[in-house]
């Protein structure tokens, strides 16, 4: 999205009340795209329930898609103690070095040049360490928080995990600290000598749909769909 | 996701007409959900247009969402070239190392068991090196292909990039080598012992929905919406 700042923008907000920008928070480009303030950055991580985890190993990055959950200004991510991320923080007392990124895709931005042709979308990027959770009440509050911020209120309507299940399972945390939020709204930014050109410009909006849910084959035919579904 | 592999999934296929299986690309966990033959990966491909390139700077990872486009075995990402992981790749003959992830949520799955939760998903994982493209006609097919990525046919329908605008465009290129896709698709694994428990177990769909184009406000207002928009 290789384009000119646009007008509609959210500007950057580093009072008390936000996250302190750092170098690598602050973008090269579009900066005033980039917000910092905590009700910015919650909302758009309160309105996903995938992210993007980004670790180095051997040297190089590896990006795998996640589950993860808020509880203020903690983020958790949970999987297998054998996979190798959580394996590798879990190994040791300095955590792990990671990104989490989440994306919302809100429209297709269609220019009249090639060149302005983006997206508007809703980011956020968490920069940190994340370290291993070994406190059983936080790591109960975690694995409720990820299962509520996929299905608000599922925790409480389905058996919590057993002593087994839990001994199988890392819990990581990531702190929010150095943290930006990046927004894109509004229509395309033409060039004013492009204006003229017999091509449609304008907005395709995009937002995720959820269909009728369909009940487990083995499922109760008793068991009603919860109202706390989307 | 931490749950155990699924009945319903894609079986690895390491033949000669798929990408070979390293280290990095055979997953610790679930492998029964990784696939490596080439249509399996198109497919979840080219049904997005939005990636999560993951590189290393200073040490730690970095994990940005961005266009993307598919010409053959090659994706092509593209930014500013004052952006820092364009001029990283730049700036060195022996490229940026780089992963780049591309998921689709296909759905929430509900267990009757916090432990089950899970999503059905297509992901696919790319491992390699990111040159910067010089060659001015690869440069100009790798633009077009993230135009269309975005919405197939539109590359034909808009304003080339002149020169002005290339030379502000970075260009790099990843050699589709070292992939795996990943795909989860069925209902819950609940456990035998939890059938009897009272809470709905299912899946709840989830596709992007596309809405109503909104014309730019300065569109003529004789140029109708295009037949190639979702």
């Amino acid at each position: 999205m290789p384009e000119t700042a646009s007008p509609q923008t959210t500007s950057p907000d580093a009072s008390s009340s936000g996250y302190e920008p750092t170098d690598r928070t602050v973008p090269t480009r579009s900066r005033d795209r980039a917000a910092y303030d905590r009700e910015t950055v919650h909302s758009i991580l309160d309105a996903a329930y995938l992210c993007h985890l980004g670790f180095v190993r051997d040297g190089a990055p590896v990006v795998l898609p996640t589950l993860f959950g808020r509880v203020g200004e903690r983020l958790y991510v949970h999987g297998s103690t054998g996979s190798r991320p959580l394996r590798t923080a879990g190994r040791s007392e300095e955590g792990l070095p990671v990104c989490l990124t989440v994306t919302h895709v809100d429209g297709l931005v269609l220019a009249r040049s090639a060149f302005h042709h983006s997206l508007n979308y809703r980011s956020v990027v968490v920069h940190g360490t994340a370290y291993t959770v070994t406190d059983p009440e936080e790591r109960r509050v975690a694995l409720d928080a990820i299962v509520d911020q996929v299905v608000p209120g599922r925790s409480k309507d389905s058996r919590p995990a057993d002593g087994k299940e839990l001994a199988a399972t890392a819990v990581v945390r990531l702190d929010l600290r150095e943290v930006s939020a990046k927004i894109r709204t509004g229509g395309p930014n033409d060039d004013p000598r492009d204006l003229g050109l017999p091509y449609w410009s304008g907005v395709v909006p995009v937002a995720p749909a959820y269909g009728t849910p369909v009940p487990a084959d083995d499922l109760d035919p008793s068991i009603g769909v919860p109202a706390y579904l989307p």
